[in-house]
């Protein structure tokens, strides 16, 4: 697309090009008449000063980057709801790329991202993370970088994060106080945070009252998908036809273990019951209702925006700045399928 | 953050800063040993070229804005993912913009884009959008722009689309075709073209039976929401209880009405039959499950994409391009609330 430039304006009007800028920057040592002109002038042709030139003098693109697992899943739209309404507030704009949990892919977006030069990253790490050499070396350039959800402790970089391994405690002890005694665990793979923490947290809420740990309960996810929650519930049932509740690492597994459940015909929750994470709509609008934990996800996605901004404000003064990390609350949601 | 520069880099070996700009591009006028020596100095710097500046020389930015209503929607994260992806493909970035259905939201985030100079926008607009001035503008000044799912047909862009009346029409025999005699119509908002073509489409279904059209039986959501297909749900029951069947603008809408009818004890599909529309994945899920109209938004999403690709090819290469309307191809699927 042709753009009205500042030498096309200074030619039109017969003025030097110096002249045009100070002009439209209303510099004093300009006549009101030059002025006025000027900016007629710059309006009639819908004359925009160029961005890349504006950033190039700046040294700041206004601009940051978010790199997430997947786009198609209730949390993490949600949380980039809550970047995006942030970023907007404070005049920043938000690209999104998705690793797809691929670190290869993380790799070539983060290599990307800092070749556009966005003044920092704001992630969510895929499941394969294992290898964190792209990520040291965001830290070793001293880039505003910004850990959420699925993080590694590793790296020393600021976070958004909740207690995964309080709440995943919380969860199986609700099914405790609900009555269960022989509870499967459900949990993610073996690599993300997250999914260690809960897991941990799903321990730790066995031995506080006293139920002995039993490794043959775990059950682990791949894909962390709605198929293997029916898959494992089907096999939970083979294995173990005395399992009264099961703790999933997040809601979509549990709703897979629901449909399993309701096409059997096994009763939830009197004979079984469900607890998820994560809260995702649909948990209740399905029959039984899903009891899960409320996740904060728009209030992270608005929290990772605020810390990075700090990061960023800190480096613009020279400023040194410990990384800080944001734990926000859960809390558990009691709905039918752990009711009674 | 600092970053090595040309000039650093001929500061350091005693060159000049153009040897060194040529010896990085591999010009043949620079001897081996400099060029090489070069390589290793920013190979060792992680010198990386400006982007702003490269930007600036190429007059692209290879980064396109996407401005959708809003995100956590099953329909448009998938959408979003289709564009994400194929953009990935082609080395584009994507940056995302929320409307939150608000006029004056859509317009500042094209203001934003433009200045960052994207090579191009897609987008699916506003339930506002009457006010279509900032629109007109993008065409006029010859911005690649492409319009999915709620276009205005009053603009002259490129569009990705579904036929919304067919579709509708479709959902609307389907009701008729298992029996359903008095049929009500959920509709979205009054401006959004694809709620008018759904509408339509309902009509148009009715008519090719010779069922009569009464208007009563049209209810009009202002925020499409779960809550609205509940609160539907109860006053259609009261004001026509002998309804026999319920199209429902979207999958979200239905599930409100498929919780009120659970809540009330309202056999579904036995007293009244229940199509939505997109097919979100909770449908699939919910008890009963739910019949709707399956909408491709990931092939939406790579279909936009491309289709702004050709736009900006088209005038990089200063070829004149009439708008193009891609049409995909809609199913109906059935499930538990409509059969037998």
């Amino acid at each position: 697309m042709k753009e009205a430039t500042l030498k096309q304006i200074a030619e039109t009007l017969g003025i030097s090009i110096t002249t045009v800028s100070k002009a439209l920057k209303n510099y004093p040592d300009v006549s009101d008449k030059t002025r006025k002109a000027v900016h007629e002038l710059a309006d009639s042709l819908q004359y925009k000063p160029n961005s890349f030139a504006v950033n190039l003098r700046m040294q700041e693109s206004r601009t940051i980057g978010v790199i997430i697992p997947e786009l198609v899943h209730h949390f993490f739209s949600s949380v980039i709801d809550g970047i995006v309404a942030e970023a907007e507030k404070h005049g920043y704009l938000v690209i999104i790329q998705q690793s797809n949990e691929s670190v290869v892919m993380e790799k070539s977006q983060v290599e990307l991202l800092l070749n556009k030069r966005v003044d920092g990253i704001v992630m969510s790490l895929s499941n394969e993370s294992n290898d964190d050499e792209h990520l040291k070396e965001l830290l070793r350039r001293n880039v505003p970088f910004v850990q959420f959800d699925k993080i590694s402790k590793l790296l020393n970089s600021s976070k958004v994060i909740i207690d995964d391994q309080k709440a995943a405690c919380e969860a199986t002890t609700h099914l405790i106080h609900k009555g269960c005694k022989k509870i499967a665990h459900i949990r993610g793979p073996v690599n993300p945070q997250n999914a260690i923490d809960r897991f941990l947290g799903y321990k730790k809420g066995l031995e506080k009252h006293d139920i002995p740990f039993d490794p043959s309960l775990v059950y682990t996810c791949s894909r962390v998908s709605f198929e293997e929650g029916k898959a494992f519930a089907a096999q939970i049932l083979k294995e173990h036809p005395d399992v009264d509740g099961i703790f999933c690492i997040t809601d979509l597994v549990a709703v897979g273990v629901l449909a399993y459940f309701n096409e059997q015909k096994i009763p939830v929750p009197q004979q079984v019951k469900v607890i998820g994470f994560s809260n995702w709509f649909m948990s209740q609008v399905i029959t039984p209702s899903l009891s899960t934990v409320e996740q904060p996800s728009y209030e992270m996605g608005t929290a990772a925006f605020n810390v990075l901004l700090e990061e960023i404000n800190a480096r613009k003064e020279n400023r040194v700045r410990e990384p800080k990390t944001v734990r926000l609350e859960t809390q558990i949601i009691e709905r039918e399928s752990t009711r009674g």
